[in-house]
């Protein structure tokens, strides 16, 4: 691509180094930005600066926050007593919605995965084992994605906090609600099996 | 969507803003950037602010440029007789990479498109107009896209410098290299054979 100008070519190249997006893509944004006011243009870069510079990470549980303690650590109407293990904050943000866990999370920011060099050493794995240590902590939730990366993440921890006095669970795998039976992949459909719930209990949920 | 921190709320917001990128698409490019170096971001923002304010419009022909006069405009060799109007700067771009035209460009900005209330004032064409009329230019290339719109800008241009001495011609339509008859609309193909060329023409290009 050949460019008129040297702050575009910067431009775009700048905005194509995010992830999904071309240089095709990039070009089409960046001059979309030219046809708007100049001031949007500043607000949007001021507020990606500001939030990359000032953004903490709360110290007990990984989570993004303004404050040294996110909201949720410092909500004193959670259970400090359950702990939900989470890979990033995208998935703390989709169990909140579900308004149906009530305790704690710990954001470990990522999964154990050797192929991209993420080891145990990388994630905020220690913290976790320190805090299940301490006997605080009655209950860990595992809520990995359900993947070869996510099961060898939950196994790790588990390893790690054997010996201790907590109770370990995790996610249950199965259908999803309002899916038919025929299109559920095979491996999902025989663990709902294998893991069938009372039908007592699944008229409570 | 409920954040856990203004500062990140703010700047998906911001985000959100770009056409095609919807919340979602938003939080995983934020979250991307949490995850680069703090240095990435700031010159991603640098990049787009600097470009923002210090961009300059070609005063000859509109095209996006670093200096007063861009490359094109100020480069001897192009034939100044010869001007191509296009709808933008992508335009331009696409017709340098097929390096088959030596003339200037004229930018208008857009198409008169009274549905989202563009009129000919919105556009550069007043200037295109004052060019023609002093007479330097040979002759003036619609290069517009093939829509109502572009159709439109094309008759209006043409209507306001009738008298002049220039010739206008506007690029060819017909089916594309490469394609097969079959799988070309009807409109197009009927005006490739209205247009048709003569076949000795067509081996020397």
């Amino acid at each position: 691509m050949e460019f008129s100008s040297k702050l575009l070519e910067n431009a775009v190249n700048e905005m194509s180094q995010l992830p999904g997006i071309g240089k095709r893509t990039a070009l089409r944004l960046v001059l979309h930005m030219l046809r708007q006011p100049k001031e949007q243009t500043l607000d949007f870069t001021k507020a990606l600066s500001t939030m990359r510079t000032e953004i903490k990470l709360c110290k007990s549980c990984h989570n993004i926050s303004d404050t040294d303690l996110c909201d949720i650590c410092a909500n004193p109407n959670r259970n400090e007593s359950i702990v939900c293990v989470v890979e990033d904050i995208r998935d703390v943000m989709a169990i909140e919605n579900t308004s149906s866990f009530k305790g704690l999370y710990h954001v470990l920011g990522g999964k154990i995965s050797p192929m991209d060099g993420i080891g145990p050493n990388e994630l905020n794995i220690s913290s976790l084992v320190e805090k299940v240590k301490l006997g605080a902590i009655t209950e860990l939730i595992f809520a990995l994605g359900s993947t070869m990366e996510g099961d060898t993440t939950n196994f790790y921890i588990f390893k790690q906090i054997q010996g201790c006095n907590v109770k370990t669970s995790t996610i249950a795998r199965g259908i999803s609600v309002g899916n038919e039976l025929e299109y559920t992949d095979e491996v999902t459909l025989g663990r709902s099996i294998i893991n069938r719930i009372p039908f007592e209990a699944s008229l409570k949920s």
